[in-house]
């Protein structure tokens, strides 16, 4: 029987972070978020006066009673019917699940949106002809839909045969032609074989024709508006993808659609598909366009994320043997989708390979060329999965490994999205075993993102402060205070209260490294299996492209001297940047990089490594910093053999 | 200033008949619909027991005042709101506009549905397969995309490539397939090169494919609901066109949705859809049918019903020169109509070929082959626009005249549809001038139908009572009672009021032959301006083709004796029935019936009578009974002089 004088505890977890505690019955939600780093704004000190805390309470709304008159005055109606609080008048008096939207949190996310710069043509699938019309008469009594279609002909040479007037412009058509005085633009869509008449425009608006290409990623949303007469971008946007609160990863967020069924599906669908509007119509108003120009709109993403922005149902490609719904690109009418664009906007999503290989590693494998080149690459495309391909001109294989959201800040004490204030580069002088720290902006650390979580590891295994098996070598706190025990658990101080943000010190746990171990070990996993099944090392390698979510942020040689890959000379490390967004541009400006990407999809080999027996002891090996054979990184074991961490057997001195 | 004495009169028109009157203010409507013999049924004699003679008050339904008790029971909610009320309550006290509907009318309208029967194969658009696919393991990790295409290829030899899977099914695809053990039916709809999958349903439903096919008459819907595995009719239905009470013939119909704008078009489109809907279900139901198996429909109707249905805007097809919107074929998902069928199923509008020749006259070409054909042959499809077509397979030109409704019973005082109780043939006894007729079903005569208001001039000629003119020999009311000089003008008594089912005399009037007069010169004239341009006459016709309203209800020689077409030997007239019915099946299950249609539409040349400089004296030489120069139409000729109504110089001999 629980004591009265115990005061009650309930958890509470904040999304999208993912983090979560327990806290006594009264507890204020600000308070709580503060004591977990999560980056909730407030700038006039939880006096409810600023209304910059807005959260919304996704469980246990009812227990937080009516709403407040001076959380009415900063709510609009919507909000409050949504479940919107400010977390600094809430009182926690049962377990909560709160979700910090993008508008209260602390700071601008830096969201890479650039990638690779591959030079393509514009030949879009969507062009636009202006016509000038002869006007009927008596003499000359052809249909409408003739007359247009034998200018077309004569005017641009296009074949009336192949030519579909699609069924819902013919409504207008008549009256438009008139108003125009028969002079009077149409843009044509490619579908296949087929040309559809898609809009019929009076006069000549043939000069803007837009097009917009997006890259869906698990966590981010990154748009391009384009201008597809010349193929170049004309606006950029970016959001964090509103999925999240549904899952942070994607098989949660499978889960969540398989439990939830058609409506959570619907939900999960709307988020993304509001988000991506969003980016539109801040693209458009940027470059002074108008909705109703973009008239066909081009999209790369993971196959979770397609199955989830298509509506297919996921179910299925969650087991093994983990079968994706459609392999081929997809096209679907853009208001089939509720996307803001032209009514008669085709939707173009860019094929995958399988379950787990989406079209954005489709779109790695596009803009690196790997698949015509002479030389082997491999491209490594690091986020929660890690997608891996390996190969040249003749054969192509790819595969997936569960990594995890560590890297990107998920499940660490401290870890957060790379946003104003978060330490984004680490390094730790080795003789004094203090360090040195960056943070977006220049500003009081919040937090510790991606790309730091691969520096942290590696300076604390070149300076000692963990071993080979990246435990914390607890001696060493004799010299430094910064490594410590904690609570729970032992620590190490990044950062101190005094120069953060928090009320409190900024560290990197014991439970922390074990995270980046698993997500690092299962991606050399999937990488060293790989060149094995095709039967080759890392000497084979002449380019290893780099992509994915942190883009081009990371320190490629400390993330080598962890093993996050296989180890190759600096110079062989290409960045790609956010090549999703690359492969989507360029899938929307040219019909040939369309058929390329089919052809990459039938082609590409997909390799399950759930079929390769040495998968567990390889990921046992491959726990290890950098790896259990030290022989398979002479460059790695060199450093740590000239920084004294291992004596010539490549054992870990420990200090005495 | 109106006397006090004098009661006030009130006009009323009923709909769909379009007859129209001036009563005193305060008669029953009941009472005013028998004046004017109206096919209003009442069983009860008036007294608002029965519930019969429900009417539908359009314009003036504020001046009936309160809905009686006894209305109440007899109407529906929705019926007292949609402006419904029993005709024997209603006293006129405002002018009323008033429509009939279906259900209120005496008798049961006899529609043609059959037409020429072609033999065609069946070939259709739209096929099913049952497929049987492997299993998915860890060593067959097929999208579930490909496993289908790939199993449609082996079983088939069905190309993928060619193969789109159609979005909104890919949805629930992979439930489906899983639920049936791997064991499903696709639909495939052939759309130019590519081939939709349409439908994906759970085990072998290969024997259940059904299509509907669809004539659109400005009067009458005739529907056919067919096995697309057998090319073979399963089930027929028919219906008024619901669109008339927005106009009686196609130009008032435009006029109504120019006047209301979008609001009007969508209501007309409504009306129309309505009715087909009503059609399928009934098609349905006959053949155990379900709605989901409909998988493709097929629609031929003239150029402005083509409009109406497709909500294409009309206003300028109805102006000089009168081009139509879309000339080809169209296709159109039918849930963009609201269709009652299968989500995905496609909707196919056969082309048209100028604004007033449309798709029936297509098909009347199409089922009669005479584009195939070495003799030359006409076809003249009878309605309120006739078209006439004449040609072989060298050329075949077409043209178009107004000859408008009265052959249809339209602005003729006591005309009225095919319906139980019409006075359907009539001969009169040359000597006595009396007359025998017969009625639909033998019942007691209500009206006069089309093929009587053929016979009736042709017999009053023939025996004298009218001259060469139309006009009535007034002499000869001494002969027989049934000449008159009724209220107005001169008339002929058809059927007695005691051998009615009306309170009046069922007459004639000398504006009735003014009437027809009218519309079959305007017949005559299409015809003969046809011939003249292709430099032909009547000898080169080998065959004339009969089609439309009338069916092959009419007497062919009593036609040409009132020269309502060139005067060719009887044995050259074909009746064709509702080729436009007939064109709608050959064009749903046949690839190649599809095609040729097209052909049609290119290949027929269309000629603007508009453009004739000789059309008025040839309309004003037709206006004689049969033609103002008798030695065109020397059967006729010889018909009448045997029979003593001309002397040998062609002179008509009135009586003594």
């Amino acid at each position: 029987m629980k004591l009265s004088s115990e005061p009650e505890k309930f958890e509470v977890i904040f999304l999208p972070h993912g983090r979560r505690d327990f806290f006594e019955e009264g507890t204020r939600l600000l308070d709580a978020s503060q004591a977990l780093a999560i980056d909730l704004a407030s700038d006039c000190g939880g006096k409810g006066t600023c209304g910059k805390c807005k959260v919304r309470i996704d469980e246990g709304l009812e227990s937080l009673g009516k709403i407040k008159p001076s959380e009415e005055k900063h709510l609009t109606k919507d909000m409050i019917e949504g479940g919107y609080r400010l977390a600094c008048l809430a009182k926690i008096r049962a377990p909560l699940k709160v979700y910090v939207p993008e508008i209260s949190r602390v700071g601008k996310q830096r969201l890479q949106t650039e990638g690779l710069e591959v030079p393509v043509t514009a030949n879009p699938f969507v062009r636009k002809y202006f016509a000038k019309m002869p006007v009927p008469s008596l003499h000359d009594i052809r249909s409408d839909e003739d007359r247009l279609l034998d200018t077309l002909k004569k005017q641009y040479k296009l074949d009336p045969n192949t030519l579909v007037m699609e069924f819902d412009i013919a409504n207008d058509f008549p009256k438009i032609v008139r108003e125009a005085n028969w002079e009077a633009t149409v843009t044509i869509w490619k579908d296949k074989g087929l040309y559809k008449i898609i809009t019929i425009e009076p006069g000549d608006t043939s000069g803007r024709c837009f097009g917009f290409a997006c890259d869906i990623g698990s966590t981010k949303l990154a748009g391009f508006l384009m201008d597809l007469n010349t193929g170049k971008v004309v606006a950029v946007g970016s959001r964090m993808n509103p999925q999240t609160p549904m899952g942070e990863d994607v098989l949660s967020r499978i889960t969540s659609v398989m439990m939830g069924g058609e409506e959570a599906q619907n939900r999960i669908q709307n988020f993304v598909v509001g988000g991506i509007n969003e980016i539109i119509e801040e693209c458009c108003e940027k470059a002074n366009v108008n909705i109703n120009e973009i008239y066909e709109l081009c999209f790369v993403g993971n196959t979770a994320m397609q199955m989830l922005f298509l509506k297919l149902w996921p179910q299925y490609t969650a087991f093994s043997p983990y079968p994706p719904v459609l392999r081929r690109g997809v096209n679907v009418p853009a208001p089939k989708l509720d996307l803001k664009s032209n009514v008669n906007a085709n939707t173009y999503f860019v094929p995958v390979i399988g379950g787990f290989v989406g079209a954005d590693q489709i779109a790695v494998i596009q803009a690196t060329r790997m698949l015509e080149r002479e030389e082997i690459t491999m491209d490594v495309d690091i986020g929660t999965n890690t997608e891996i391909a390996l190969g040249n001109r003749d054969l192509v294989t790819c595969d997936s490994c569960a990594s995890g959201p560590a890297f990107e800040g998920m499940e660490i004490k401290f870890g957060m999205r790379a946003a104003t204030g978060a330490i984004e580069a680490v390094s730790i002088e080795p003789s004094s075993l203090d360090l040195i720290y960056r943070t977006i902006e220049d500003q009081p650390a919040v937090g510790i993102c991606g790309s730091a979580l691969i520096d942290i590891p590696a300076e604390l295994l070149k300076s000692g402060l963990i071993d080979l098996k990246g435990k914390f070598v607890s001696k060493l706190a004799k010299v430094t205070n910064r490594l410590r025990k904690g609570a729970r658990e032992w620590e190490y101080v990044i950062a101190w209260k005094d120069e953060s943000a928090t009320e409190h010190d900024i560290v990197i746990t014991q439970g922390d490294i074990r995270e980046l171990q698993k997500a690092k070990a299962a991606m050399h996993t999937g990488a060293e299996l790989m060149l094995r099944m095709r039967g080759m090392t890392e000497k084979d390698i002449n380019k290893m492209w780099l992509a994915g979510a942190f883009g081009n942020f990371i320190n490629p040689e400390n993330a080598r001297t962890i093993g996050m890959y296989p180890e190759l000379p600096t110079e062989k490390y290409v960045f790609v940047g956010n090549a999703a967004g690359t492969g989507a541009r360029m899938s929307l400006i040219s019909q040939e990089e369309r058929a390329y990407v089919e052809k990459i999809s039938t082609t590409v080999e997909y390799y399950e490594l759930a079929t390769d027996p040495e998968f567990q002891s390889e990921y046992a090996r491959a726990n290890y910093f950098p790896y259990q054979d030290l022989n398979k990184y002479p460059l790695t074991k060199d450093l740590l053999l000239r920084l004294g961490r291992i004596d010539e057997n490549g054992k870990f001195i420990y200090p005495e």
